[in-house]
């Protein structure tokens, strides 16, 4: 099961240059200071130069520049690509896939499974839907009646596709995830919510990835959207009918209401909220913490605040309120003062 | 599978009132801009009669008032529920009901099934627990020991509800909503918390839905209850023995603490927080955003902001912090014109 | 199944001493406005006192000092701690555990499962993944390849431990927790987030307990930890890497961003925020609400607000900002009255 490479492999596969003793094996990875003799470390930036000596590492991956090491090293031109494939040579195989369909999935006969998909424990494909080439879905994921699975996506266990829901290829979907819940829309009507049916689903394009437990909720007509390559973190919620555009970041815990447009390459930080109906531009950055944007942002801005507001706005404002104890007591002086003033001037007079 | 209607019909079905050709069939519903010529599309206000030159639809809904269209149309005195008839007129059948218990069901001796309700893949209902009249439990769902769901529920696929717990009819419980989980109870002993137990169960009463990943603690004793009619979205919280009112509505990503009790027809904003052991009154209305109530709301206040006050009160404080870098600036110019007066005073004295 | 206790026999259980009629028993128990007369209620404070005429139970846990009830009574030195007892000396057996593997859980002939362990409908046990003695893992859980679930554990329905983790002994894990999924790890190359490989785990240690749909990411590489003894809420997210100590307590939807380190007995309150790679000390307390922590906190701090500050310095600040209409007020009043001194003095000279 032990993977073990030569530093000339090694640094082959991650697009490196290697340096000093080409006889080393490398038979694992670790961080700087817990490496073994027989592993790989790596440094990503100067600022941990000062570590390398008490690293026991057999060999280092270091980016260009970073001057000598006391053991073999990788010259990296782009040290954090060269990580992540570090990181993948030394992973396990790709999916524990058991290859073909588990005894236990049941899959109506109606479903299309590509003959090397892979379907584990448990799987339930219902009517008309379709897992294409070299798919995996890990024990107990669910696929409904009508949904489209494309090639190469990852299920893993607990995610929950609903019916009428197009998933392209490669997509990955973490634990628990949830595709194609009804959306929150009721109208008001004899004292009671009564429901609008939700009868469009989701798009997912190539190239997404989902965290674990996040949501996005089915369109009530037509389809939700996310785009290509976008990657959402955990515990996040999609409403109805939003869209989402091509390779976004949306980090944890974010809320999107209905019907939202967001554009390409916009990223939007951990926790930060949403309105309904707005139209975010491409490349929008909200900040991390309390944002909570309530208007259309214009493509290229970076916002923050509630309402969101221009960053450097509302950073002059957060620190401007940091002033309002001084403000209050400067306030309380002056009208002391004007006080005063004001009743030498009447002495005079 | 695909249903068609003629105009007469679909407005018989949605409350309307047909106009213009009778001998239209119409073959789906799609929004405005994207309906095909055997499609029927809606107009909700007058705001969008700019766009129904460019609509190919055989036909539109729209309010009364509305004017004239190119194209047959049915007038609706409520548009909201006439649009929403709509929609479940094109909705494919309820629930993709496999009728009866599926083999790989899993369901106790003791357990009591009605002859008409559904059962999926995989579904488990354990000892005493039973499902009522044309319950539907997709793939997968779990039904804990001496549970009761009543009559006309749907729980879709990863649905938890765990023992002792109450499910009244015409439930909606969306993909891997958990009820019953433990609350967070515990007591501080020796160094370590120690655990509460949670004797008691959840309740939830006819007509409630509740979205995705949405998470209701069981009640330490007694019952955590959520009342007929109230609507919930997608990842929310309710702590141990939370008690909601009817008919309340609760967006997405809000929190509520342990034993807080809120009335009826209330409104809980997005990503709202409220304390635990607080009394919200009916017809509350929490704003979107941030919001985190710490003391008690009476019945019909709308509130925001952290603490929670009136939202009027709410808007002012934010509209005058917005003002905080003017007045620094105000108050230092001011500071330096009351020197200069000090001086000239002084001067003259 | 009803238990039933003489009160000599149940103050032996709580810990505390019972006073009366020792004839009494006791066959559930019950809030002190709805318990029954055969049942046993309690009062955890003074304040409660008005109350107990009004109580119909047949006996009452009281904290020592509480003075005369009108039914036999149960005395307590440590009320919290009894009547956390009591709730046990009424719960249901543990875990409904089914003993045994059920005929239709999927366990791989590589994995370990101990002679006493449980394991319910459904469940999924991958390659080379063990489960200690007397562990139940209810109806449809998921423990990947090679992960290891050590003594006494209790997961409920849904819960997914991916590959590799460790989870020590006595742990529970509420329903759809998922345990290793990836974190948000990517590069961006070529107009694209490139997936960084997630080849770490997780390790939650002895005694911990977590909430219903918590998230917590496996590491990139090494592990993600929660530290012996830490309670967690619902819908927390621990992102990769993060490192919680012993004994903490983290309320609901808390989100911790990548490796970030918690000492022991942190208290993070709801809906708390914590950015990645910081450090917070021993003892650290978070308040729940608005609080966002963008900066290591030393031991034993108490913080809150954006960003988090000492929580004295933050109530000051929303103190002063509450006044910030009657401070522009007084400074409109201000300006006006210094005009007219300056207009004076300018007269004068």
């Amino acid at each position: 099961m032990t993977r073990s490479y030569t530093i000339v492999e090694l640094a082959g596969i991650v697009g490196g240059k290697a340096r000093g003793d080409e006889s080393v094996r490398l038979t694992g990875v670790a961080d700087l200071l817990q490496a073994k003799p027989d592993q790989v470390s790596w440094v990503s930036n100067a600022k941990f130069a000062g570590q390398i000596n008490q690293c026991h590492a057999a060999a280092l991956l270091v980016p260009s520049g970073f001057g000598e090491t006391p053991m073999p090293a990788i010259i990296c031109e782009r040290i954090d690509r060269s990580v992540a494939l570090l990181f993948g040579a030394f992973s396990r195989s790709a999916g524990n896939a058991i290859g073909g369909v588990h005894a236990t999935a049941v899959v109506h006969d109606s479903a299309e499974i590509a003959k090397n998909a892979s379907l584990g424990a448990h799987v339930v494909v219902e009517a008309n839907a379709s897992v294409g080439p070299h798919s995996v879905l890990h024990a107990g994921v669910f696929i409904g009646e009508g949904s489209i699975v494309g090639e190469r996506c990852e299920f893993w266990p607990g995610v929950v596709v609903r019916d009428g829901c197009l998933i392209c290829d490669r997509v990955v979907l973490h634990p628990n995830v949830v595709i194609g819940g009804d959306g929150l829309g009721f109208y008001f009507d004899e004292g009671c919510h009564q429901k609008v049916p939700h009868i469009g689903g989701v798009r997912i394009e190539d190239d997404v990835e989902i965290g674990a437990c996040t949501c996005i909720d089915r369109a009530k007509i037509g389809y939700t959207r996310v785009g290509r390559g976008t990657k959402i973190d955990n515990l996040v919620h999609l409403a109805h009918n939003v869209q989402v555009g091509e390779h976004c970041m949306i980090l944890a815990d974010v809320t999107v209401g209905g019907s939202t447009q967001i554009g390409n390459y916009a990223v939007l930080g951990g926790a930060v909220g949403i309105s309904d109906n707005l139209s975010i531009g491409d490349g929008v950055r909200c900040a991390s913490g309390l944002t909570i944007v309530t208007k259309d942002i214009p493509p290229g801005a970076t916002v923050s605040g509630f309402p969101a507001q221009a960053h450097r706005a509302e950073l002059r404002l957060q620190a401007s309120l940091r002033k309002v104890p001084a403000i209050a007591e400067t306030l309380k002086d002056l009208v002391a003062r004007v006080k005063r003033l004001e009743a030498s001037a009447h002495d005079k007079s």
